[in-house]
């Protein structure tokens, strides 16, 4: 546990991390492309430079959390190790790779009147990032803050306190050898849960947007009390529906891909609605290559019926996000059946058809209000990586600003700039 | 004064009007754009047929007002005529005329694999507008959020509650003669301050976005209480600087223009810098022309020296939003001197630099973080119809989805379309 300066409360101590990251946002949104990016490469050498000192961190909260008796899960995902650490430098390579969003022309256009428009892409801001055990979030999270031009102020789970102030001091070294403010990645010191609340009230007027990296709980506690905006998704309770006009190899393999490549992650498949039509050709195929697979199978009174190895499923299970290897099946009036359960349980996250008919995947498409839809491929291509946005914060499921994957162009703003000759207005 | 419905509260009167408009929202995210078109249509022609009969409920509106000695200038904003209603409609005729923003594919992109990604604009969903006495908003508002596919519960000042209880009535024939919903356009049928206070609360998540239209208590008691994210800015606190290496005679038009065109709106110009460089050849010619166009001139101690009939100005007056025949008037040293006035008293809305040197002026579009910023053009095109998005529901100040004029694309969201042909992720 890290503790705060005695003489400053936390209110105190967190309004001063919010000037601070303000007041580096300022020369942060004027850097060059070519600092941001030397701050990048930096940040990777250090922190290789420093694993030793990370690692020896790492050791103490992975004792502290075994010593406190917390489940394996927990521990293999606080864990740290060179292989790891590798991996987080990758990351923040990989980032520094992407193109710089700071300054882009998003579009531009010109007026009868000689003006000419230009909307150009600007940083947020500060964005504030909440987050729980797992330590390679400070890494990612900053560098990508700082590759759309924004200051971060991290707030990690106390679990990994002694690694994450390490990995920190890391990025820490990579801004300070490129002249940029260090102000521009903040952790706080304190694991007070008290700093999460000012977080969310603001840092009067510091933080432009919050990003919860975390489990539901988490996710929840900042969606009801945050007074800022916030890019999140509460659960990803992602559907695929099987029309008649599916080729059934494929229906098999994607939801075997959607469903168990990895149960755990929010695009994962939780719902499979299988049309009618075809229950007698289709159901049992795709059921079988899930069970092979080890899913359990919960389906209403007709997929029990027709596939006696199924649990009959609760009213619950269709509202339900498992994150394991538990899928919910369902029988359904073709795409009119699948609109109306899917507009009624969705997250709003990803869904998916298996059809063949183009009239089917267009009413899916327009019908549905999610933030992605695949036609004929895997739930599990939610990802900012997936979509070739290099990285990602998180995935929203809000309407305003960011959807889907929040990739460094979601962590920018945008301003007018207008250039004349002498207009004056009627 | 008009009453709710005897058996509801007033939480229960909004919370029917709240899921009334997110049923609505779901056929109108659906209307086909020849349909929204029609409905416009026939609201522009109900307006003009029912002109009488909102004249009159006028006429009520405006003698209550005046029996309430309420000031000439509101008054003015409240009363209709044939030629203002006639402009209500040909407003919403040119908002029909605009391209349909929902269904747009806004950038599409192939990845490696053959997945094909299209990002589709969509409708945000249900908007509250909440507004003062203009009874036009009631129209200009109500045709803008239809474009865009979304629901608006609109919320008009309680001073001209019978001419927009009759220019709703227009709207609501335009959409039942067209087949979409009558709840996509509601307004609120209780004048009760009490149904802001639901508003901002969001109506149990039915409202997606608030917009005010008013003055700046509306706005900020908008800002402080909603709980749902606010398009709209609190004041326009706009400035020229005037560089050193500026055309004198642009200078004199252009700030002419931005003060004095009109002075009541919030891209008019409130404080005019002047590089000290040029304070003996350009400051006098400038302050004249606004002098002999009736500006009342509050200068620094060296702009009282330079000109003597300058009043002298306090410190409240750099941060202050006149609206009205006023400018305050400093010298400052140079850019530096310009940018460090402007981000220290800037609303963050509109700006313009008039200069020749363009490193200059790209200091000043780089440096500033104000939604607009002009070189060369005058402060007052900052505005929607200007800007060629066809009508604006307001100019936004936030940096969160929308910024700057709100128009029809403003009013939208997006999700993510993947089309692809059995990709499982590996």
């Amino acid at each position: 546990m890290l503790d705060k300066p005695d003489n400053l409360t936390v209110t105190e101590l967190m309004a001063e991390l919010g000037r601070k990251a303000r007041a580096a946002a300022g020369p942060l949104a004027i850097a060059s492309a070519e600092r941001k990016h030397a701050a990048l490469i930096g940040m990777a050498e250090a922190l290789l430079r420093r694993k030793d000192l990370i690692l020896n961190a790492n050791v103490l909260d992975v004792a502290a959390a075994e010593a406190a008796g917390t489940a394996a899960s927990f521990i293999d995902r606080l864990k740290l190790d060179e292989t790891r650490i590798r991996a987080m430098a990758d990351g923040i390579r990989a980032i520094a790779a992407l193109r710089d969003p700071v300054g882009e022309i998003m579009t531009e256009w010109d007026r009868p009147n000689g003006l000419h428009i230009e909307r150009v892409r600007t940083p947020l801001g500060v964005i504030g990032v909440i987050y729980e055990s797992r330590p390679n979030v400070t890494a990612d999270a900053g560098a990508l803050c700082l590759k759309a031009g924004n200051a971060v102020i991290l707030r990690g789970g106390s679990d990994s306190a002694h690694s994450s102030r390490e990995i920190h001091a890391a990025l820490a070294e990579g801004l300070k050898a490129a002249g940029l403010p260090e102000a521009a990645i903040q952790m706080v010191p304190v694991t007070d849960r008290a700093a999460v609340g000012e977080m969310l009230k603001g840092l009067n007027g510091a933080i432009d947007v919050i990003v919860p990296r975390g489990g539901k709980s988490l996710v929840s506690r900042v969606q009801e009390e945050a007074r800022v905006p916030v890019f999140a998704h509460l659960e990803g309770l992602c559907h695929i529906y099987v029309d008649a006009s599916a080729d059934l190899e494929m229906a098999k393999a994607i939801t075997l891909n959607a469903k168990m490549r990895r149960t755990g992650i929010c695009g994962a498949t939780e719902t499979l609605l299988v049309d009618r039509e075809v229950a007698k050709t289709h159901l049992v195929p795709v059921l079988d290559t899930l069970a092979k697979a080890g899913c359990v199978i919960r389906g209403d009174a007709e997929v029990c019926t027709l596939y006696p190895q199924a649990e009959p499923a609760t009213a619950e299970d269709w509202a339900t996000e498992y994150l394991d290897a538990i899928i919910s099946v369902a029988l359904v009036d073709g795409i009119d059946g699948a609109l109306q359960h899917i507009n009624r349980y969705s997250s709003h996250h990803t869904e998916a058809v298996i059809a063949e008919d183009s009239a089917v995947v267009e009413r899916f498409f327009n019908e549905i209000d999610s933030a992605i839809l695949l036609h004929n491929a895997s739930t599990q291509f939610a990802d900012g990586g997936e979509f070739g946005m290099g990285a990602e914060i998180g995935i929203a499921t809000g309407k305003m600003h960011a959807r889907g994957p929040v990739g460094v162009e979601q962590l920018t703003s945008f301003k007018y700039r207008v250039r004349g000759n002498g207009q004056t207005r009627v």
